[in-house]
């Protein structure tokens, strides 16, 4: 799902690309998540109930129980849902690595559905703290740990420096992202992870 | 108020810490942007009235129409008034004083009243685009160039590589500081600043 970030796949859902349309449970599933950001959007957090998504995504409430504990599960799935898988290292550079990775943040943060879910979860975080958690716990974090992994890697290939501070590197890296989404006028994703991982890794002091 | 950018004083505010006690009208205006900041937390943007900031204030409503020209110049202020102004470069170094602009912004992240107004301001971007509008163009731009300027100063005085690409350093040191506020364990606004600006300055890269 959405939350996977270690699949060797490119971006997008080759699944889908392999076959003729994707399975039957693989479309319920799409339309039941589809549905519950849509409810999102309209009624907020609080407002979104199991009985009205399932009315949407034309679906028994049942089938929805049989994928999804409860409420909470299921817009965590949501959340997750709006990001693409992240790119899996194709291993022939940590620049390379990076800056595919970084373009598939910064396209998941241009899609205005993620914004809007984005805002929603941010603005709401004091009443739902649980969801937060989980939320940085089973979305947010794996995909930071897939970045560390490969500026781990640049240090036993020789191309990260063995002092360089991983956790900072990762704060300059995705909060690149984010400040880049604040901006009236952006790059396009795949130049801005290009510009950014190149700088990120050469520094901008005169050497 | 807060939104200035350029003053040469350091950290907090160096006119109160001069005279004993701080003239009436600036009083009377920082109770008038906490009250406003008060009923923003409670009721919202759309819920602040300049009737019930007055109240809380304990002024007339003629005393905040005498500074400001209406709800969305008091809100706009008051946004303001949640940043220390940044530390004017002493222009020793570039790295220090990316430092110091980098630490005051950490450490406002870090006031819960900040991280607050700004989910406040996030979560009803949509709902007040001109506010939003407002606050980036008013408060948060200005800041913005204050770091480039330090960035285009390190060039002349060849700190910083003549070629380097100066949007994509602000985006790397002012998404360090977003990315931090969203980790639940941070290291300490000053340390990290240090950690943040030198490793921004020297890359990640083996030389």
């Amino acid at each position: 799902m959405g939350t996977e970030t270690t699949a060797r796949e490119p971006l997008g859902d080759t699944t889908a690309q392999r076959r003729p349309g994707r399975p039957r449970s693989e479309k319920v599933e799409q339309a039941i998540l589809d549905a519950t950001l849509e409810a999102l959007t309209e009624r907020g957090i609080e407002g979104v109930s199991l009985e009205d998504v399932a009315v949407r995504a034309g679906v028994g409430k049942s089938t929805l129980y049989r994928r999804w504990s409860g409420k909470e599960d299921l817009l965590i799935a949501a959340f997750g849902s709006l990001k693409r898988p992240l790119p899996g290292p194709a291993g022939e550079s940590v620049q390379a690595d990076l800056t595919a990775m970084l373009a598939s943040m910064a396209a998941d943060a241009d899609d205005p559905r993620y914004a809007c879910q984005f805002e929603i979860l941010n603005g709401e975080s004091e009443r739902f703290p649980k969801l937060i958690d989980r939320y940085k716990n089973e979305v947010a974090e794996p995909r930071r740990e897939a970045i560390r992994d490969v500026i781990r890697r640049g240090m036993t290939t020789g191309e990260v420096r063995p002092d360089a501070d991983v956790e900072i590197a990762l704060l300059a890296l995705m909060g690149s992202v984010l400040s880049r989404d604040r901006q009236d006028v952006r790059p396009p994703a795949r130049e801005f992870a290009e510009r950014a991982v190149a700088q990120i890794l050469s520094g901008i002091a005169a050497k």
